[in-house]
C-alpha cells in the first residue's frame, strides 16, 4: 500500500504499537479467507497503479456537466479495468462482487454513469429474456456495443408498480408494441444514465393486448441513435437535473409519443404475446423474486462497507485531532480519549462488523432457499423476503445515521467534502428510499410477523428466524445478564410487540372496522415491533457468526471481536430500556450493571481503536479522505486539497473588478 | 403573493377548504402580532418585485466559482435592497432580524459571502471596540467601502479557544503588534468570506506584550490592498475548498508572516497595550458574553424556522402526492392519510412552533437579564448561559433530524436538490456544530445542573429554570395524565437523571479518582442528563407560551396549538418511556393510553395540517422548492426544474462523440 511509504503521524504510531491483537488477522475474518483478502489486494494494486482514477482538481469544483463528462471518460477506464484485471483473476462469475465495487469508489466519488448498465440492464437480461433474447443482446450489452439502463419509476409513481401509467400495447397488424406516456406523472424518472448516456432502456409498461390490461411487464427498447446518439422520432428523454448526491450518474426522464418496437422486444421469459397478440404466462415469476434479493443482500454489504468506511476516517481523525483540558494546564488530549466520542464511534465500528456477518449469512441463507426453490420448494420465500426487507431497511437506515454521526464526531473538518464523510452519507442515505423505502420495507416485515404469530399462537412450527415467537407465546421473559439472556430478551420484546399490535388489530375490528382500516391505523405500532424483529435477528446473527468465524482465531482476535459483539449488545440493551422495561423483568439494577459494563467496554476497546479499523483494510485511494488517510497527514492533507481547488488558481477573483470596486467607486 | 394567481393543485384546494381554523389569526401569533406580519409581507414584496433573487439556471448546476461570483454579485443587490428596503421600515435597530434573514433565504440558497461582514465584523467593532474606534471603523464597514470577516477557528483548533497559536505580539520600537503563524495547524480557517472576498478580519490571537502572554484578544487586520484586492505582502490568504453546504460563501484560510498592524487595531474596549507596552484589563469582559448568547437565541429561532420551512415542503407534497393502495382496487390516497405519514410530518410542525416560542421567549429572558446585567447584576448569567447552551445544542439537532425526516417523507424526490430539502439540511445540520458543538454544549449545561443539584440538596433557592429540582429533591414523582402531569414527569426524569451523575461522580470519587476523572467518565450520562433537562424546560415553555399567546384567540386557533402541545407532549412521553419508568410511576396501562391519544391526535391534525403549514406563511420566493410551492404543481415544477439544467441544452452531450463513440468503434 502506498501508505507505508510517508513519514505517519506519531499519535497514529503509537495507536498502532499499542494494538494488541493481530490485524492481518482479523481482516481476513471480514473478507471471509487469507485468499480472499490477497485476491483483492492484488486486484487493487493493478486498478490504482494505473493512475487512471485520479482527479486533478476536485470533482464537486467542476460544474455538473464537467462532473458528467469526467465520469464518462473514467467509466471507460474503468470498464477497461474491469475486462483486463478484475475479470480475468475472479472469473465472471464474482461479477459484482463487493472487490467491483470497492475499487469502483476510488475512480467515482459518488458512481459511474454505466452503473445500471451493468447493475441492471444486464441482470434483467439474464433472468427475464429467452436464451434467443439473451444470444442477441447480451453480447452487444457486455461489449459495450450499446449502453442500457433500466426505466421503472415514474414522476408520480414509486413504491406501488402497479400504478405505473406507461403503456405497451400491442399491434398485431405490425406485430409491434406501442409505447406511450399518456401524462405527465407517467414520465419515466430517475433511470441513472438515462439523461444522457444510454442508448437503449429496459422499460416498465403496463401491457395491453387484445383489448386487455395484463400488469407490468418488461420491454427492451432503443431510445437514440447508435450513429448519431440522437434521441429517436418519438423520444422524450433528458437529464431530471441536481440531486443530494449521484451527480455524475445522468439520472433521466423519459416520455413516448406512440413510440413502436418490435414484438420481439418484449422480455419473453415469463410471458409471451403471440404474434396475433395472444397473451401467454410461462415459468415462476417467483424466481425473478430472487434478483430483488441479491439487490438487497448487496445494499446491506453496502451499507457495512461505507459505514466501514465512515468509521476508519473518524476514529483515524480522532486519534489525530487533541483539543481541550481534561485536566487544567495538561496537554490537549486526543479526542479518542473522551469517552463521548468513544460512545459516538465504537458502536460504528461494531455495527459496520455486524452488518457485515449479517450480509454474509443473509447470502448463504439466501444461496440456499434459491436452490430449494429452484426445485420447486417455495416455502421459504415469505421468510426471505420478509428477511431481506427488514434487513435491508434496518442496515442503510443505521448505517445513516451513524455515518452521519461519525461525520458530526469529526467537528467542522466533517463539513469539508475533502474528508469524503458528506459523499458517504448522502451515498448511503439514498439506499435508504431506493428498491424500497424504509417503512414500506418493515411494514412488508410486519404482515409476515402477524401471519407468524397467529401461527404460532394456533400451535404451528415456524421457520427459523421466527422460532422465537413459539416460545414467546408459552413462556414469559426472564432478564438474564449474558449474551443469549439479552439475546432472547429482544426476542421476547418483539415478540410482545407483535403481540400488541395483534391485540390492537382485533380491538379495532371488534369495533366495527374491517381489517384494511384496522391494520392502517396499526401501522405505527407495526413499523415499531417489525423494527424490533429486525434488531433481535441481528443481536443473534451478529453473536453467533462471530463466534463461529473466530473459532479457530488466536485468543486476542476472539477476545477483540467479542468486545465488539458485547457492546452491540449491551448498547442497543441501552438504547432500548423503555422496551426492555415493558416486555421483560429487567430491573434498575440491571440497568446500572449494563451502565457500568458499557464503560468498561469503551475503555477496553480504546486501544484497539485504530487497529479495529485498520483490520477493514481500506486503502488511501478507496478512502479518498484528507482526515481519514492511513499516515494521519490531516492537516498537511486538508491545505493540499484547498489548494486545488479553482478559487484559489487566481489571487484576485473576477468578481472583485467585477462587481465589489465598481459598487463602492459608484458611491464614494 | 404570487402564488393566488395560478390553478391550485385540486387536492390542494379541498385540504384549504376543509381547514377549521383561521390561517391568518395563527401566523399573527407565529410572527408576534398583526403588525409584525403586515410589515414583513410588505418588506417581501418589496424585495420579490425587484426579481434580482432569481437564477435562470439552478445554482448546484455551476462551477463552485461560478456560484461564488453570482453570489457575489447577488451579496450587493441584496445589500442595497437591504438598506433602500429594509432599514427604511424597520430601523437599524432591527438589523439582524428574523424578516432580513427570511428574504435573504430568497437570494441565496446557501449563503452570501458578505454574511460574515454585517454578523461578526460589524456587530464585533461595535462590541468590542472604544467609541473612537466605532468612529473610524463602522463608517468604512456600513457603507460596504471595506469588507470585513472573522477569523477565529484554526485548522487545528475549534472549541478550545485558549489553545489557539496565531501570536500578536506588541513591538514598543514601532507601535505595532506583530502577527504571526507559527505551525500549519495555527492557520486561520473557516471565516466565511475570508477566501475571496473580505480585505479586514477581525484576527483572534494570543496577545504577547513586555515577554508575557495575557491569553486570546480581538485585532481588526487589513489582509488585502484597498484599490488592487492583492493579498498584502506577509499574509498568506485563500479558500479552503468545496463543503457539504455554505458554498456560495468563500470560507477562507489565513496565515501571517510576521505581519505588521498598528497598536491602535487592537479592539480596546476590554483590554488595552500602552504605547510603552503596559496590558491593562477595562470594563467588564463577561457583557461580550451578550453576543454569544444572541448568536444562540438567533440559532434557535433560525431552527424554527428552517424546519418550518421543511415541514410546509414535505405537508404539501404529501397532500398532492398519490400512492399505494390503502384498500384493494380503492383509488391511490394521498400519503398524507397514512398514519405513519402523519408520525413523521406533524410532530415536525409541532416542534417549529415550540422551537419557535422557545426562541422568543428566551430573546424576552435574555433581554430581561441583559439589562440586569448592565446594572452590574451577573446572578443571571449562569443560568442564562446554561439555558442558551442546551436550546442550541437540542434545537438544532432537533431541527437537523426532522428536516431529514421531512426530506426521506419525500421519497426519491425529496433528493432532488430542486425541492430544497437537501439544501436545508445540510444548511441546519452544520449549525449542530458551529458556535458551539452539540455535545460541549450539553456538558457546559450540565456543569451548571450538578451545582444547581448541590445547591437543592442544600437547600439553598434555585433560579427558575431549574427550581424543580428542589421539588424534585424531597417529593417523589407520580404519573399524572395531564399536561402539567407530563410536564412534572419530564422535569423528574431530567432531577433523577442528574442525581445518577451526582451518585456516580460521588462513588467514583470515593474510588480514588480525580474530580476531573470521575467527570470525564460521568460524561455520557451528564450529556443525557442535560438533554433531558432542555427537553423539560422545551416541553413547559412550550405548553406555557402556547397558552399564554393565545389567550384572546378564537376558539379554533386555540383548540388547534392545544392539539400540537399535546400532540409534543404525547410523541415525547412514548419516546422515553424508557426515562419515564425508571424516574416516574407511570405504568403500562399509561402508555397503553398515551398511545390512543397519539393516535387520536394524529386524526385530529390530519384536516388542518395544510392550514398548519399555510400559517408558516413562507412564500414560494423564499421556499424555493418544486414540492413545497403554495399551488402544488409539482410534478409540472419538476419538469421545468430539469429543462434548466445545462446538461439538456443540447440533445447530445459532447462525451458521446468524445469518449463513448471512439471507445466502441476502437472494437470494432
Amino acid at each position: 500500500m502506498s501508505a507505508s511509504k510517508v513519514q505517519t503521524n506519531v499519535d497514529l504510531d503509537k495507536e498502532r504499537i499499542k494494538c494488541n491483537f493481530n490485524i492481518q488477522e482479523l481482516t481476513y475474518i471480514i473478507d471471509g479467507g487469507k485468499h480472499k483478502t490477497l485476491q483483492r489486494r492484488q486486484i487493487e494494486n493493478n486498478v490504482f497503479t494505473s493512475g487512471k482514477h485520479e482527479d486533478q482538481v476536485p470533482d464537486e469544483c467542476l460544474s455538473l456537466k464537467e462532473r458528467y463528462e469526467n465520469a464518462v471518460r473514467k467509466s471507460l477506464d474503468y470498464g477497461d479495468l474491469v475486462r483486463n484485471e478484475l475479470l480475468a483473476i475472479t472469473g465472471l462469475e464474482n461479477f459484482g462482487t463487493p472487490i467491483l465495487r470497492r475499487t469502483a469508489d476510488a475512480f467515482f466519488k459518488e458512481i459511474s454513469p454505466l452503473l445500471l448498465h451493468l447493475g441492471m440492464f444486464v441482470p434483467t437480461i439474464m433472468g427475464q429474456c429467452t436464451a434467443e433474447q439473451q444470444a442477441k443482446w447480451l453480447p452487444l450489452a457486455l461489449n459495450l456495443e450499446i449502453y442500457g439502463t433500466y426505466a421503472q419509476t415514474e414522476l408520480g409513481h414509486g413504491t406501488f408498480i402497479r400504478g405505473l401509467e406507461t403503456t405497451a400495447t400491442y399491434d398485431s397488424s405490425t406485430e409491434e408494441f406501442v409505447l406511450h406516456t399518456p401524462t405527465l406523472t407517467a414520465y419515466k424518472w430517475w433511470g441513472g444514465g438515462l439523461g444522457k448516456t444510454a442508448n437503449h432502456c429496459i422499460v416498465v409498461a403496463q401491457l395491453y393486448t387484445k383489448g386487455k390490461c395484463y400488469g407490468v411487464h418488461t420491454f427492451i427498447v432503443q431510445i437514440r441513435d447508435a450513429e448519431t446518439h440522437e434521441p429517436l422520432p418519438g423520444i422524450k428523454v433528458g437529464e431530471i437535473g441536481p440531486k443530494m448526491g449521484f451527480n455524475t450518474a445522468d439520472n433521466g426522464y423519459l416520455g413516448f409519443d406512440h413510440y413502436r418496437i418490435p414484438r420481439e422486444n418484449m422480455c419473453m421469459k415469463n410471458a409471451q404475446v403471440l404474434k396475433d397478440g395472444t397473451y401467454m404466462k410461462l415459468g415462476n415469476a417467483k424466481l425473478t423474486y430472487g434478483t430483488m434479493v441479491f439487490v438487497r443482500v448487496t445494499l446491506v454489504s453496502d451499507s457495512a462497507f461505507n459505514l466501514a468506511k465512515a468509521a476508519t476516517i473518524a476514529v483515524r481523525y480522532s486519534a489525530v485531532r487533541r483539543q481541550s483540558e481534561a485536566k487544567p494546564g495538561a496537554p490537549e488530549p486526543q479526542v479518542l480519549d473522551y469517552p463521548t466520542q468513544q460512545h459516538k464511534l465504537f458502536i460504528c465500528i461494531s455495527s459496520a462488523l455486524a452488518m457485515q456477518f449479517t450480509a454474509n449469512w443473509l447470502w448463504k441463507t439466501f444461496t440456499k432457499y434459491l436452490s430449494e426453490m429452484k426445485k420447486g420448494n417455495v416455502d421459504n420465500l415469505p421468510e426471505l423476503h420478509a428477511l431481506s426487507s427488514c434487513l435491508k431497511a434496518v442496515s442503510t437506515s443505521d448505517a445513516a445515521a451513524y455515518i452521519e454521526q461519525c461525520r458530526l464526531a469529526c467537528g467542522g473538518h466533517g463539513y469539508m467534502t475533502s474528508s469524503r464523510l458528506p459523499h458517504i452519507y448522502s451515498f448511503v442515505v439514498a439506499t435508504r428510499t431506493y428498491e424500497g423505502d424504509y417503512t414500506v420495507l418493515l411494514l412488508q416485515t410486519a404482515r409476515f410477523l402477524i401471519k407468524a404469530w397467529e401461527q404460532a399462537e394456533s400451535g404451528v412450527n415456524l421457520t427459523p428466524t421466527v422460532s422465537y415467537l413459539s416460545r414467546a407465546c408459552k413462556v414469559k421473559n426472564t432478564w438474564e445478564n449474558s449474551s443469549e439472556g439479552i439475546i432472547r430478551s429482544f426476542e421476547a420484546v418483539a415478540a410482545g410487540k407483535i403481540a400488541h399490535c395483534v391485540k390492537n388489530i382485533r380491538e379495532k375490528m371488534q369495533n366495527g372496522l374491517d381489517l384494511d382500516e384496522a391494520w392502517l391505523l396499526t401501522t405505527n405500532l407495526l413499523v415499531s415491533a417489525a423494527e424490533a424483529h429486525c434488531r433481535a435477528v441481528l443481536l443473534r446473527v451478529y453473536h453467533e457468526e462471530a463466534k463461529r468465524l473466530t473459532e479457530e482465531s488466536s485468543l486476542n482476535v476472539k477476545e477483540v471481536v467479542d468486545q465488539l459483539v458485547q457492546l452491540y449488545l449491551t448498547y442497543w440493551s441501552l438504547e432500548r430500556t423503555g422496551d426492555l422495561l415493558r416486555y421483560t423483568s429487567i430491573s434498575e439494577n440491571n440497568i446500572h450493571q449494563l451502565e457500568k459494563k458499557y464503560e468498561e467496554l469503551l475503555a477496553a476497546i480504546r486501544p484497539n481503536a485504530v487497529g479495529l479499523v485498520d483490520a477493514f483494510d481500506i486503502c488511501d485511494e478507496i478512502l479518498q479522505s484528507t482526515l481519514g488517510a492511513y499516515d494521519g497527514r490531516v492537516y498537511e492533507r486538508l491545505m493540499e486539497e484547498a489548494l486545488k481547488t479553482p478559487l484559489n488558481s487566481e489571487s484576485v477573483n473576477p468578481a472583485f473588478h467585477k462587481y465589489l470596486k465598481p459598487y463602492r467607486q459608484a458611491k464614494l
